[in-house]
């Protein structure tokens, strides 16, 4: 039995879970009843992926995320890689343009310098891809066992050259909900890796920045009213807490949602969901239906396998997120306690 | 033996060691060798504590660091005010009003709710203090001896107001050289607590925030040529970056640096020397000598105790450091290896 599914919002831990990190009850929980009381302040209170600020004439979005993934080296990418795009992603997801990033790494006491040096070069690599500077930086060192090899955060500003507000709020009914291509490789080979398993093809991670798509679609006038990337709790957490941010109903189509076989498969044999699995290169976009069909073609000239599709709906009224099974059920899609595949990213 | 000291540059270590995140010798060697060829970059080679962004007609200074103390909590303070006032100094270091904050925390599972709700509380209140807005966060937890407690990365942006160039690259032959206060506090009451020693009066951190200091000086239009907080390596190694990266010569007369008497106590028992250690409210400052009296006023009006005083000059030629010592011997100061004190911050 998985205690913490139990009664999630009265009880008070008085240790801290794995789950407390995993994106789900529990992760929102901690924020809600404990920084943001204390850090109170309207930019943190919107509940997305980076800041909003103002400054001078100059409006930027501000982002951070610390990355613990385990192992340190994935099909796909490597823990340098994730660092830089997912911080990248964040501020795209602000419809920000990338510009700086800052990076702390964590390092543990007894590991390997090649590792490093690889790892840092992967970051270099990652960084010029998405053309972002990385422009200050901090190292601290743990004695042996203190640490998991490399922690690395990354903190990222970006410009917002554009007039739109996009965020949950900006949700509306009648928004149509465009999922970016197929999800559930990102977890699946992290999985996969850790736990020695193989499959008959290797899944790769689908790390990978997304600014470029994003930015083309604010030159292409899309009117985006909000996006999310899909990693920590899957597309299942990132709908569910935009809903809840919005206030506002969601309809999806189990049917329409893209996952590859050899992933299904995985997810078959360890009684994983797909819609709950990190995603590192996948997200979703709420645009008015007259733009559907522009905003799918931009996505998929940027994306390897073009799979990009409507996945659902912004219903008139209620609230939460409703999925409809591919036996036609419509059922209730709740959010997890934690994550499924603890240090995912 | 010490061996990272026999030959700290030639030899490339095929494993990652504790002094590597000293702020000394081996960590310069890793920032210098690998970090900064390959995220090249002009920012990233002022080796200022942050970097200065021009973003539309905004002036920024961005600065990140990550804490991992040991122990979390100590007289004076903890890790969460640590962390604030960490990036807060830094900021105020590159002159810039220090205005947004994001944190990413680390979580080692079983870590007590109770200590990291006080971590977080004493985050909230060194944020306000300081005037600084959390704006943006991130969580992660990790298994049971992946971690040790709580790490904290902060990331900050301040705004510049002012046109002079505060770094290393501003200071001239002339220079009056400022030290805040007394030194070695900070290291001392953390190693007292890790170590379990006892003196006769509790030795407290001097962990505060700089950023109102700095901000008068400022206004009195005094001309700042460099400023840097004196953490990691203490006043030692800060004057030895300075005096690289400013390609100038710097003299201190070691009569002139203040020192509590229960941290001299304290160093010559353990055989420490107060220079090489870190504190987390002291800074020096380089201005004209005109403007010594002026400056020095500033800063006693805003510190406890009010020992700023002229530690020393910049030279007309030569480089690095020397101090002439109590018994009126002048002997160069050196970089050591690591730190006297591992995860002193």
């Amino acid at each position: 039995m998985n205690k913490p599914d139990s009664c999630p919002i009265s009880k008070e831990y008085p240790q801290i879970l794995v789950a407390h990190g995993g994106g789900g009850k529990l992760m929102h929980e901690l924020i809600e009843k404990m920084f943001i009381p204390t850090f109170q302040n309207p930019l943190l209170e919107s509940r997305h992926d980076g800041a909003i600020l103002e400054l001078g004439n100059t409006k930027l979005a501000f982002t951070t995320d610390s990355y613990v993934v385990d192992p340190l080296f994935f099909p796909g990418g490597n823990i340098g890689t994730l660092a830089i795009n997912g911080t990248v992603n964040d501020l795209a997801m602000c419809g920000a343009r990338p510009m700086y990033l800052s990076t702390g790494i964590i390092l543990e006491e007894g590991l390997e310098t090649n590792k490093l040096r690889s790892i840092i070069k992967s970051m270099g690599q990652a960084a010029e891809t998405a053309g972002v500077k990385l422009v200050t930086g901090d190292t601290k060192v743990v004695d042996r066992g203190k640490g998991d090899g490399v922690f690395i955060n990354t903190t990222g500003i970006g410009i917002i050259e554009h007039n739109l507000q996009i965020c949950p709020a900006s949700v509306r009914p009648g928004d149509a909900i465009i999922l970016s291509g197929d999800i559930g490789r990102h977890g699946v080979a992290i999985m996969a890796k850790r736990e020695g398993l193989s499959f008959e093809t290797t899944i790769e991670s689908d790390c990978t920045s997304l600014e470029k798509v994003v930015l083309e679609m604010l030159e292409a006038n899309i009117q985006i009213h909000c996006l999310r990337d899909l990693t920590r709790g899957g597309l299942a957490t990132s709908l569910i807490e935009i809903a809840e941010a919005a206030d506002v109903s969601i309809q999806i189509e189990e049917n329409a949602i893209p996952v590859l076989e050899e992933v299904q498969g995985a997810c078959e044999i360890l009684g994983l969901d797909p819609i709950y699995i990190a995603n590192e290169g996948r997200f979703v976009c709420f645009v008015p239906p007259s733009q559907i069909d522009q905003t799918l073609q931009i996505i998929d000239s940027h994306m390897l396998g073009g799979q990009a599709c409507v996945i659902g709906t912004v219903l008139e009224t209620g609230t939460g997120v409703k999925m409809k099974s591919c036996l036609g059920v419509n059922r209730i899609v709740n959010m997890l306690s934690g994550e499924q595949l603890p240090r995912i990213c």
